[in-house]
């Protein structure tokens, strides 16, 4: 990664820092939903979810034409977009050590619409972020829909990445006391999938939905 | 809620606005991390993750006295926080119709440090919400500790909330196709405690974490 600015400096526990971009892709691509934040003309700041996508050195985000925040994001205006997994409860013997398994990446940059040529491959990606293999399962879009829908790219290059994943850290003298002190994991599963009221008879479940919740209903997959 | 303004007024996909204070409350209740939104003073935005608490009509956060950002909010500037649930996906028959169950929930505001003589019940309120019980479990704070964290609070005053949650709504066209459609539900459950190395012998699992192990290890319990 560049070098850190005042923006992307770790101040407080830099021992949770991270500097690989392995590990914040790894991130990035088990993660569903990120947070951009953006200022309005009157300076006033909004933070709105919505689902991203790796594609390399950039990630992909995407929605209707007619929203307002992703208009201005498509503007160029500087954002942040905030990545965060939650992984654990970390349950130490006082309060103040408690804390969670995290990881944590912020970034900072500013979108722009990707390329018309692009438009089609990129939510081909967005698609294939929330399930795998479901874009060779439907029909491709209609220029209607892809007029309908604005792909902003983001590139990955100021950013910041935290990761906590360590054991509690209490003191002696909590340590001889008579708590107990430990991590429980957060998972997260894909549950039975429900076919919807208008599906016609002799449809079965696609392999895309299959493989998703088979990958996932061990419970042993870490939360995405 | 109070009437919207112009950055709490939905105006994408309104049928998905919610207005009750119980549907936001439920949101706030179980939803362990927030993202808060912020401009530095070269009016720059940063957004970042934090947990959360609710307690009555106000949200509560904490963290080191040493944080520039929580110091930040702590001075009163304005700040949006974002708090969101990913429930599910919704897998309809074209990508364009795809998306995801959600509840969404985007407040508007300034924090102010909670006063000194309700901080340590603030605190307690932040333990229990991450680990209901666990206050009873563990000794005080020592007044070191309470001086080392800056409590905030957040007033739930001007919010939007917008829940995603009914079926694919596919044109017909793409009904009478061969694709199928329906919900894949995203669960979260927490996974088996591991003790801390240094747990000395004969100290059991306390209730608190029993209790939260059981109650979201029958895969019933929706994400938290």
């Amino acid at each position: 990664m560049p070098a850190p600015d005042g923006r992307t400096r770790i101040t407080r526990l830099r021992e949770k820092a991270r500097y690989d971009r392995t590990a914040l892709n790894a991130l990035l691509d088990a993660t569903i939903v990120g947070h951009f934040g953006l200022t309005r003309d009157d300076g006033t700041v909004v933070v709105l979810p919505t689902a991203i996508a790796r594609d390399g050195d950039r990630i992909l985000a995407h929605g209707s034409t007619g929203s307002p925040w992703l208009r201005r994001l498509a503007t160029g205006v500087e954002t942040c977009l905030s990545v965060t997994a939650l992984d654990g409860l970390v349950v130490a013997r006082s309060a103040f050590e408690s804390s969670v398994h995290y990881r944590s990446a912020v970034l900072f940059g500013r979108c722009a619409p990707v390329r018309s040529e692009e438009q089609e491959s990129a939510l081909d990606r967005l698609t294939e972020k929330l399930l795998p293999g479901r874009a060779a399962e439907i029909r491709r879009p209609a220029p209607r829909e892809l007029a309908a829908t604005l792909v902003l790219e983001f590139p990955i290059t100021q950013w910041s990445l935290k990761v906590s994943d360590g054991w509690p850290e209490d003191p002696p003298e909590d340590v001889e006391g008579p708590a107990w002190a430990g991590v429980v994991p957060l998972r997260a599963y894909f549950g039975e999938p429900v076919s919807a009221p208008d599906l016609r008879d002799g449809i079965g479940l696609p392999p895309s939905v299959a493989r998703l919740v088979s990958e996932t209903g061990d419970r042993e997959h870490p939360a995405r």
